[in-house]
C-alpha cells in the first residue's frame, strides 16, 4: 500500500458564481488563499460543497487552470473528478494528474444504483489505465446519501491490493462513526479523512490523516487547532468546542448557509449565489442562521 | 400549450460497444434503421437503457452526429441530454436542436437530493434559455427510482406555463399508473408517454402519444401492433399478450439482459458488452433469460 503524505484539514472550497451563474475564478483563487493563510493545509476544489457536478467538464477544467495560474498551489489542491461517465472521469483526474495536483477525490459512477462492487471496481480500473500516469493519486469518495452509491470495504481492499500507487485514500462522508472505524480498522496506512469536523479526534486517534470538511470554509482555524492538538489533553472540550458550527447549519441546507456566511464574513452579497438546482436561503432562514452564527 | 406531433412508439436504443468499451457507432446506426424498419416510429438516444450516464459529453455528440451522418433521420431521433451540470445539459440540447432533432427527453439535474421544485424550475429555465432555439423541443424525463430526482405535477404546470413552445411533452418511468394517469388529467394535449409499454394502452385511452420503452429494443413490432390497434375490440389482450417479454425480463438487470437478447438475435455476442459500472449478465443468467425468451 503506498503511503501518501497528505494530512490534514481540507476545505471543500464553495464556488462564488458571477451574475450569470457561471464560476469566478478571481474570487475563488482568493478564497483558496485565505483558507491556505487561515487554517488549511489543502483545499477540495469541486467536491459536493463545492457545487462540483452542477459544472461542465470544461468548466472545471478552465476553473483549475485559472486557480494555479492565479497562483494556488497545485500541491495544496485535491480535485473532485468523480461523474457518471467513467471517460469524463478519466479526462478530469488526467488533467488535474497533469497540474501537479496533491490528488483526486473520485466518487463512483452514481446514475445507475444498486450497481455491483465488480463494476465499481472495473470503473475505477478503467479511470485509472485511461489517466495511465504514475503521478495519479485518488481518493474514493464515499458519500451514498447523496450520490447514491456507496463504496464498500470489500471495493476498497480489492482497488488497494490491484493499485496499491494509485488508490491512495477515501473521504467517507456518512457520518456515521461505524463505517469510519471500520475503514481505519480495516486498512491501516490507507489515506482516510472523516467527510465531518465531528469525527476529526476519533479519526486521528485510530490513525486517520484528518478531515475534509465542509464547515473548514467558515472556521478552519478552530479545526487545525484541534488537528494540531488531538493528543493533548484539552483534545475532547477542542473537539466538542468546534460542534457550535454544525449545530448552527441544522436545518438549513449546508451549501447556500455556508454561502450565506461567506457572504456576511467577506461582506460580499454575491457570495450567497448558488447555481440551480440549488438555491439561496429564504430571507427568514438567512437572518435566523446569521443570528445562530454571531452567537 | 404548444401541440406536437411525436407519437407512437420510440425505443430507447441499446448502445454497442467496441473492444475499448466505446460507443460502436456504425452498429448502432444499423440497429437504429433496423427499429425504424421493424415497428419504431422514433428511437431514443442515449435515455438510461442507451447507457447515457456512463458516455461523456463528447462521446455523446459524436455519436450522433455519427448517426445522422449515417443516414438515421434526425427527426425520427429524441436525444436524452440531461446530465447534472446545466451548462452540460444546455450544450447537449443545443447540438441535437441543431442537428434538427425531434426532441431531447431531459432529466432533471439528479445529484443533488431533496433539491425544490423552484430550484429545477431555475434548471430547466437555465437550460432552455442558454440553449437559445426556438426549435427546441424539451421533454420532461421523470424516472425518480433511478435518478433519485423527481419532477411533480407542480413543476410541470409551471415550465409548461412558462415555456409553451418549448416544454411539449414527459416520459413517465415510474411505472406508476396513479402518477402518469394524473399528469394525462392535468395536461391534456401534453406530450405524454409511458415509460413502459405495460402501461401504453391505458395510456392512449387518457390522451396520451404513446410509450418509450425498453422493450421496443427487442420487439418493437408487437408494442407497434399494439399501438396501431388501440381502439381495436381485441386491444386488452394485445396489451397482455405483449407481457410475456417483460415477464422473462423479471429478476435481471434490464439493460445486460436486453443487450443479451439482441446479441442472440444479431448472431453478434459483442452485443452484450456493457460499459461499467455496469456487467453482463453470469452465465447462469444468460441461460435462463434467453430460454424465458425462446420458449
Amino acid at each position: 500500500m503506498q503511503t501518501n503524505s497528505l494530512q490534514g484539514v481540507f476545505a471543500p472550497v464553495l464556488t462564488p458564481l458571477d451574475a450569470d451563474m457561471n464560476p469566478d475564478v478571481m474570487k475563488l483563487a482568493a478564497r483558496c488563499q485565505h483558507l491556505l493563510a487561515n487554517g488549511c493545509d489543502g483545499i477540495v476544489l469541486f467536491g459536493t460543497t463545492g457545487e462540483a457536478n452542477s459544472f461542465s467538464t470544461l468548466e472545471r477544467m478552465v476553473v483549475l487552470e485559472g486557480l494555479i495560474e492565479a497562483g494556488v498551489p497545485a500541491q495544496r489542491i485535491m480535485v473532485g473528478t468523480g461523474v457518471p461517465a467513467l471517460t469524463e472521469t478519466a479526462t478530469l483526474s488526467a488533467d488535474a494528474t497533469r497540474h501537479g495536483c496533491a490528488g483526486v477525490l473520485t466518487l463512483p459512477p452514481f446514475y445507475y444504483k444498486g450497481v455491483s462492487d465488480e463494476g465499481l471496481f472495473r470503473s475505477y480500473s478503467q479511470v485509472i489505465d485511461r489517466v495511465n500516469d504514475d503521478r495519479l493519486r485518488l481518493y474514493l469518495y464515499h458519500i451514498p446519501q447523496i450520490s447514491g452509491v456507496g463504496i464498500s470495504l470489500g471495493l476498497i481492499e480489492r482497488l488497494v491490493k490491484t493499485f496499491p500507487d494509485q488508490v491512495v485514500g477515501i473521504k467517507d462522508s456518512t457520518g456515521d462513526w461505524q463505517n469510519l472505524g471500520a475503514i481505519l480498522d480495516n486498512f491501516p496506512g490507507f489515506g482516510t479523512f472523516s467527510g465531518t469536523e465531528a469525527l476529526l479526534l476519533k479519526t486521528m486517534q485510530k490513525g486517520g490523516r484528518g478531515t475534509i470538511s465542509a464547515v473548514a470554509n467558515v472556521i478552519p482555524d478552530q479545526i487545525q487547532a484541534l488537528f494540531q492538538n488531538w493528543q493533548a489533553p484539552d483534545a475532547e472540550s477542542r473537539q466538542a468546542d468546534l460542534m457550535w458550527m454544525r449545530d448552527a447549519l441544522k436545518g438549513v441546507a449546508a451549501i447556500p448557509a455556508l454561502k450565506t456566511i461567506v457572504a456576511q464574513e467577506t461582506q460580499d452579497p454575491t457570495w450567497e449565489w448558488v447555481r440551480p438546482p440549488l438555491t439561496s436561503l429564504r430571507a427568514e432562514q438567512k437572518a435566523a442562521l446569521l443570528q445562530a452564527v454571531a452567537s
